[in-house]
């Protein structure tokens, strides 16, 4: 298998984008994405795209081809596939786009991400979410995200001594760095005690510990390494991928705490990399509640299970410490327009391993790994990413 | 890259299955296909899934997980991922499972192909499949697939004088076909009177034309074709894959009897095979209306644009004639459960390659091609497969 890199990234504003369509949002994505690889869409051999429902948001299915047609490709007839795993299809579109490239079957591939939510009411689209949950033994009992999430929050409180204010503190730091990102549906910044006396929406979470419903696109350009310099100054290294999966259901788990799909992901994709969590300078976590982002730092290996709380308090996940988490704003302030957070992840994480990222830059940052999850943790996908020498 | 062989194939019935959930029927056709590999499930190293649009069938996306869950394989945490290219889902997600094989990175990989579309009205399941079609140029003004292949068959009447009885053959032929095959949702003959004096549904296409909405699943294992000879005595050989896409609006293109998509993913196919189309003992092709199979087998090259209509009522595509099109029935009586169709495809390739296709065995075949298009084209999936020397 050949190594790859990723030479162009490009994204959105994510948020509230009525302006928008679902068409115009990947296009636009995949415009800056070729523009800043310097690549002409005519030189591409084929595009996976991730996004979890746009047959529902939307009432389009088939949006593969119909990225290569608006992108002005239809001419080229170049194979395009659609990824979903809920919230992780553009982490695993990324994934696919990868490994095409890996293996010598393509020299040039766009993966792309995109969903476009505000087209159908809050409620509709909790509803739509909730398809990524186990229908027959969740959904149809009337269960919902947050609620999942809440069981979740509450277990881990109880087993590890979790407290509110640790969650708190995960949604206070992503909106701080938020505020640093200009593509961010969220720039303001807010207080432990708005996050704890925020309406409650499942308890113990309430609406400030909940991702946004956000429309938007992203989109990246992957080649062989070895070619990468002939395009771009600064490629990226996609040193490795490791996806997992689940069960659907959380009653079916041994452990709601522990989301086994991510301790899969990540231990195939460090084994690949032969680094270990240590060797991270920073990452984007899947936060699309606050307890998430804590459950995902224990699973990564950044900190013992059950620590992630104490950790999170304590500074260790600020872009200034130990190892900066969703320094993007995460999902919580960034925004989650479901199918394009992972490649938003990697937009992010490219711009960072560059010295892109502006204010909220890593200093010497040399190594990142993204972390996207469908659903409850049913599906993961890990990679991590690096500055070639 | 490796060369690659499908060790083992199983399908649901197609059709009305009401007493059988959409979980239900993958593990079904995920285990048959298992025991016809002689492989254990928890030896699988990975899964690919189509199914177009679960979520507005059956309220649930994020399917892939759900397929690893219920076929008793969450404790391995193997990846999964779902592919949604409207009615090609399955053809394409066969394709990412080869080439998983093909690259080396995983030994034994299951592609599987599900829909579970009568839970909902038939005018609900056709607003739904219309989602493969542009939403805002053609669903939005009430277009549906019946009334956009009425414009394709009118058009190649004008064009090249292919009249109501060669559509008419086309059904007569597959109904035949679908009479010897015990997984098909219809087993009766018609004759071309009943087809041509059926209910219009889009004139020229009356009811008899059109292939019906059914349920039902397909898996096939896939794994090097060097290892083949250690789980099964007869394994097939994935001789070449090629894939294509065109716009979405069937407006846009130049010429509406003619489908790029499949050209360009059937030249890939026969460039990879090094073979020409006179090469191919039988095909499935996809007939969702009755013109889909006179393009298509023009598109292939199996017979000269426009003469498609001449050759199918001369019998040249009959299970006796020069090149047998759809021994299994076709999309028109072997049934439509759209995820599922392109595996089920691959089921009926991979048994008359093995001369295990009963009744409806063609003699002597040794090379086969599966075609399989997503909406009014604007994706499709070509696969060659033969018997290994």
């Amino acid at each position: 298998m050949r190594e790859v890199a990723v030479i162009g990234v490009g994204m959105t504003k994510f948020g509230e984008v009525w302006n928008k369509s679902l068409r115009d949002l990947f296009t636009e994505a995949g415009m800056k994405a070729l523009i800043n690889a310097n690549v002409s869409g005519s030189k591409i051999n084929a595009m996976y795209v991730g996004s979890m429902s746009a047959g529902r948001f939307v009432g389009q299915e088939h949006i593969a081809p119909l990225v290569v047609d608006y992108a002005g490709l239809a001419e080229t007839h170049i194979p395009a596939t659609r990824i979903e795993s809920a919230c992780a299809s553009g982490g695993i579109a990324f994934r696919e786009a990868c490994m095409t490239v890996a293996s010598g079957m393509y020299d040039l591939v766009v993966a792309g991400g995109v969903e476009k939510m505000t087209d159908i009411s809050g409620g509709e689209a909790t509803e739509t979410l909730a398809t990524a949950a186990d229908q027959e033994w969740e959904g149809f009992f009337g269960m919902t995200f947050p609620g999942l999430y809440a069981l979740i929050a509450t277990r881990h409180m109880h087993k590890y001594g979790t407290t509110p204010d640790q969650l708190a503190e995960v949604a206070v730091k992503n909106h701080a760095n938020g505020c640093l990102n200009p593509n961010a549906h969220f720039r303001r910044k807010i207080t432990a005690e708005q996050v704890l006396e925020a309406t409650r929406v499942a308890d113990p979470l309430g609406l400030l510990d909940c991702s946004p419903i956000s429309d938007g696109a992203a989109a990246a350009v992957i080649c062989p390494l070895k070619d990468a310099h002939k395009f771009v100054e600064k490629p990226i290294r996609v040193l490795a991928s490791g996806q997992g999966t689940d069960t659907l259901a959380l009653h079916e788990r041994a452990d709601i705490c522990t989301m086994e799909a991510t301790r899969y992901a990540a231990k195939a994709a460090f084994a690949q990399a032969g680094i270990k969590p240590k060797d991270v300078d920073l990452a984007e976590v899947h936060d699309c509640f606050t307890i998430a982002e804590i459950t995902a730092i224990e699973d990564l290996g950044f900190v013992e299970k059950g620590k992630g709380g104490k950790a999170t308090e304590d500074g260790m996940t600020r872009l200034d410490g130990e190892i900066p988490i969703n320094t993007s704003g995460g999902l919580k302030a960034k925004g989650h327009p479901v199918g394009a957070t992972g490649i938003g992840q990697v937009v992010e994480l490219v711009e960072q391993l560059r010295g892109e990222a502006g204010k909220r830059q890593v200093s010497g940052a040399k190594r990142a790994l993204a972390h996207n999850i469908g659903g409850s943790g049913a599906s993961c996908v890990v990679h991590i990413l690096e500055v070639p020498e």
